[in-house]
């Protein structure tokens, strides 16, 4: 996790590479859940995903198909993706190819929606579903041809270390990241051979989206947590994900398996006009910042969040600083200049998760708990502490653990 | 001050557009100095400035030039206009065009040259003739074209506020904001009618630069501080800038006088190969941040700036808390997420100064003292007492302070 070395080499369209995505198949965060199980904002997301993949015609048909077995759902991290909030993940969706030079594995990620109305929350109407189609013609392609044309890639590590020293903590604040990924990229789009409104278009929507970064931050995450994945009797959690229902981890040492347990409601800040009685139990894949050591476990780089998910300064320090209690190693590339230049809390142990009872601290985006709203916050949430009992019991009770354990979303 | 609303508006060639340039004048950094007291490294700045507008063929020539009186040497500041370290500015140079909506002055700034050999820290040869070439025939007019496109500008007090919620103090360290500025501006550049290599050129040109920002933000700070010029009786400093060989100030109601004393060196990094022994005393205009209560006033929001100019994150925390102890305001629109959202302390007092003893603070390139060589380093300095003790002397001698203090750099 410590040596990963994460480059954007590409943008794809899904079905081309990503492994075992089929043209029927809609993948989404957290672990595996059933049809009924899914919150309105969820099943929103999901029947527009069907709709863009032509899957189904209107909310119906995708009932009727989901519930047929027409179209199958599986967890993005089954597949060595990762997807924001809700997480849909379709056949002809361009995703962005994340290498991990240190050990080979590669990781995928839809591209960020930006902020408003967008599927990832649940949101829907014409207007997702027309800009969805625009990044699969027009977006995807373009960044795809402007990244092959950069023969090193994008370095993320050093990116994201620099991130971290700009007050960005690259799960809910990506600010720097993303200027920092525009400005790394913007020369190839200028100079694409593309109608100059288009050029205009695809740099004008990466900067009105603050959020342009997270995706590619969470397959740089996914690239080295996949790479630590299937160490006989490791305690490393590789995967906290939250699908709305539930929320899950996966263990280094403990194979396929989910520990689940209910996905909790942030506690934090709601726009104009939303209260937490609108708020959704969290969701989403991007926990994956949490678990490879930044997001919650960085905030002490980033003391402005607070004035999006609440709190002051000093709690930003305060909870970087407790997750030292349940980690196992120190970044030694990313680093917390208001710590002397500490290196990020990493490596979640759920035996010290469960020893000292302090939980992963995460930051996240809030969805409505209603179909077609979109996000209405933003704040901090935590797991519930039921994941870590129930894999410390797998982990310790006799005949349970693999004894070679099976790796199945790495390299 | 306070109430600036700083827009970046156009690019143009000087002689358009700054106040009183003419043909055959060099303008520099720092107050007023004759030929035969500048360091090696102004001087050599002067005579690439001088080559570079077909007023000398060599040094032989320009230093003909200079002491024939052929060519005439002012201060930026006698212009509305400030330059970075040497500070060199002609009149077919293109300068970057800073409007303060609020109170409707403007304010002007060469464009910043990167990193390495450049003209502003004394560097020169064919390479640094030809990138200034480069900018006077692409970069300027491309840059003028794209914010001419933008109705609204780029609102450059709001830019400052964000990037010091990014690390940057916006002297030193520029490395959000330029990456903000490229944001904002790449859009309108990748649509522009030029060759798809110049696109890609421009914007790999400020990419490549960390201080691409620098000269924008302070064209932001003069057009603040120039329209707090000229208040009898005030004793806020409105000018702080160096010249290689002096550090002088200006008072707002001292009218155009400067209170000078000899520039300090700094103390800081050096790059490999580089030690105290090489550094030129302190130069630039670039000190017009510290006196508009950004640059070492704001370092506590730079906390990594540290690794560049030396100390430890607590140290950057102090100098801003210091600088409170000198000034008569607190910023609304920079404010310090650190020290729990505090506004940037703001507008240097010289009778504070004096009675304190407390000097301001100011972060800084450091250049070679020899010609040629470039920027060696990176530190902080302060200026001489003097300048302080000789404002107080003539605000309070009898007779010595103008009845209306005249405004000979603002609006």
């Amino acid at each position: 996790v410590l040596d990963a070395q994460q480059v954007l080499v590409d943008v794809r369209p899904a079905g081309e590479v990503v492994p075992g995505l089929e043209r029927d198949m809609v993948l989404h965060a957290g672990p595996p859940i059933d049809w009924d199980r899914l919150t309105p904002s969820v099943r929103a997301a999901a029947v527009g995903a069907m709709m863009h993949e032509g899957l189904a015609d209107d909310d119906a048909g995708a009932e009727r198909a989901a519930l047929r077995g027409d179209v199958r759902f599986e967890p993005c991290h089954h597949h060595q993706t990762v997807g924001p909030m809700a997480g849909m993940t379709t056949y002809s969706m361009p995703v962005l190819i994340v290498e991990n030079r240190a050990t080979g594995n590669r990781a995928y990620s839809i591209l960020n929606e930006g902020l408003g109305r967008v599927l990832r929350y649940g949101g829907t109407g014409p207007d997702v579903l027309e800009r969805l189609d625009w990044m699969r013609r027009v977006l995807g392609p373009a960044l795809g041809q402007a990244l092959r044309g950069m023969p090193d890639g994008i370095d993320l590590r050093a990116l994201i270390a620099q991130a971290l020293h700009m007050g960005d903590e690259c799960h809910n604040r990506n600010r720097a990241a993303s200027a920092l990924l525009i400005k790394a990229i913007a020369p190839r789009i200028a100079a694409l051979p593309l109608d100059a409104a288009d050029r205009q278009r695809i740099l004008e929507f990466a900067a009105g989206n603050e959020h342009f970064f997270l995706n590619v931050g969470m397959a740089a995450c996914k690239a080295a947590m996949d790479a630590a994945h299937g160490v006989p009797n490791s305690t490393l959690v590789t995967v906290m994900a939250r699908n709305g229902t539930d929320f899950g981890i996966r263990v280094s040492g403990l194979g396929d398996q989910w520990f689940t347990g209910p996905s909790q409601t942030p506690r934090g800040l709601y726009f104009a006009g939303h209260n937490a009685d609108d708020a959704s139990p969290d969701m989403g894949d991007s926990a994956i910042t949490e678990t490879a050591g930044i997001g919650g476990f960085a905030m002490a780089a980033a003391p402005a969040i607070v004035q999006f998910v609440g709190g002051v300064p000093q709690d930003a320090i305060i909870h970087s600083r407790r997750m030292y209690e349940i980690t196992i190693g120190e970044s030694e590339a990313y680093t917390l200049p208001i710590l002397n230049f500490r290196g990020t809390p990493t490596g979640v142990d759920i035996r010290l998760v469960v020893q000292t009872g302090i939980l992963p601290q995460i930051n996240t985006g809030i969805a409505s708990k209603r179909a077609g709203v979109g996000q209405i916050g933003a704040g901090l949430v935590n797991p519930p502490i039921d994941c870590f009992v129930k894999a410390v019991s797998a982990m310790t009770a006799p005949g349970s653990v693999p004894k070679t354990a099976t790796k199945t979303t790495s390299r």
